[in-house]
């Protein structure tokens, strides 16, 4: 049964006002409606991206506006930890995009866009990564949206992006450093910075252990910005499997 | 400094034999002449796919045949262990393509695409996925290129893929089943069956676990097929990281 995405309600609060016909949003009525061609009675899943998934039937799908009745409501609890990866978009933002989708499959709280010293984008919008994020969330029947945040500057994050357990920053060194799989602490609230092709500048990388980030390995390899992303948001999530 | 690749050859026996000067192959010969403007002297890295690195620099950047002087020889010991991946393609190509990328950058070496019972590609050209390999095997400063075995039939690799200490099959499924993280063993020859869009077809289940293959689970999201081959990937060499 497919999943669909029910923007900006918590279907928690709307099992609790008893009134469990809803209107889908444009997008997905016309998915339902002209797409799928579903009909009164068929049944589908939404969520709120929050946690919760509720069991239900179409009502009247009309490609303006589908209505549709709420029955099961079944919630997930939030992990015990959130992740937040601050990387800087790639030059080929399908690069980027592709991050975005395989990390909320995987499972991802927060991504920040940051514009770095060697950063050759300045630029993104946020628009479309958030539709891809959606599409990703629905295919993997994962209930919970990550964040895009709005891009910023390094040297902004810098001053904001300090309130997590787990500060981490990953660059390309010949030095050793612990691995992230050994310095990351299970059930912590963990952000990690990934820099762009270029790297991280020398100044940006003194500035970031200033603050309290603590460099880490992500193994042997040369990975490139947006593998070495992925593979942090899996190293965090595979260390946080059960077991 | 870039990395270039020498293929069909061992760069140890050509040290061995003392004649040090050779010739690159033709795509090869034009990145460095035309595209990179390189002149006679200038210096550059060869790997011969195979675990070896060798400094070098150019004789005669030909066009059609650049020469080039072999100087230092690096060799790489094989990692203890070997991990194989029999994944089905993806109905989009470039998701299949995308896949083979990252999991060279990580690291594998065989990846055998397999074609199964639901699955909708049945057809698939190697060549262009030789390329890949190379591209991100030179890109990642890799020196074992994997190997790409011809596509073969699900029952077909069930006579003879099953020659691994390590041999596991992973689905969708609710049933609880240990993480392939527990279940693989660090330092074992590895293979793992990774299903399409569609999944593995009971029957094909059925018989990879009377052929010794062991269920595992890549956690609690559903992966699409190339992030479940990816994250498959991906957990073996986490496994296999020192400390």
């Amino acid at each position: 049964m497919q999943l669909f995405y029910l923007s900006g309600i918590s279907l928690p609060d709307l099992f609790a006002t008893g009134n469990t016909l809803t209107e889908m949003p444009g997008e997905e009525s016309v998915h339902i409606s002209r797409v799928l061609r579903m009909k009164p009675g068929d049944e589908l899943k939404v969520t709120d991206g929050k946690g919760a998934i509720a069991l239900a039937t179409v009502e009247n799908p009309d490609m303006k506006g589908c209505t549709i009745r709420l029955r099961e409501l079944s919630v997930k609890e939030r992990r015990p930890f959130s992740l937040h990866i601050a990387v800087a978009p790639t030059k080929n933002i399908a690069r980027f995009e592709w991050f975005l989708e395989k990390a909320t499959e995987f499972g991802i709280d927060r991504i920040t866009p940051v514009f770095c010293d060697h950063s050759e984008r300045q630029k993104l919008r946020t628009d479309r990564l958030e539709k891809i994020v959606i599409a990703a969330m629905k295919q993997s029947f994962n209930c919970f949206l990550p964040v895009i945040s709005e891009p910023v500057e390094f040297d902004k994050l810098m001053e904001t992006g300090t309130d997590h357990g787990n500060r981490f920053i990953a660059w390309v060194d010949e030095k050793p450093r612990p691995h992230l799989k050994d310095a990351c602490k299970r059930g912590t609230d963990t952000l990690i910075l990934i820099g762009p092709e270029g790297d991280f500048s020398k100044r940006e990388i003194t500035l970031a252990l200033s603050r309290g980030f603590r460099p880490v390995s992500l193994g042997s390899n040369t990975l490139r910005t947006e593998t070495a992303a992925l593979a942090s948001c899996f190293i965090v999530n595979l260390l946080n499997e059960p077991g």
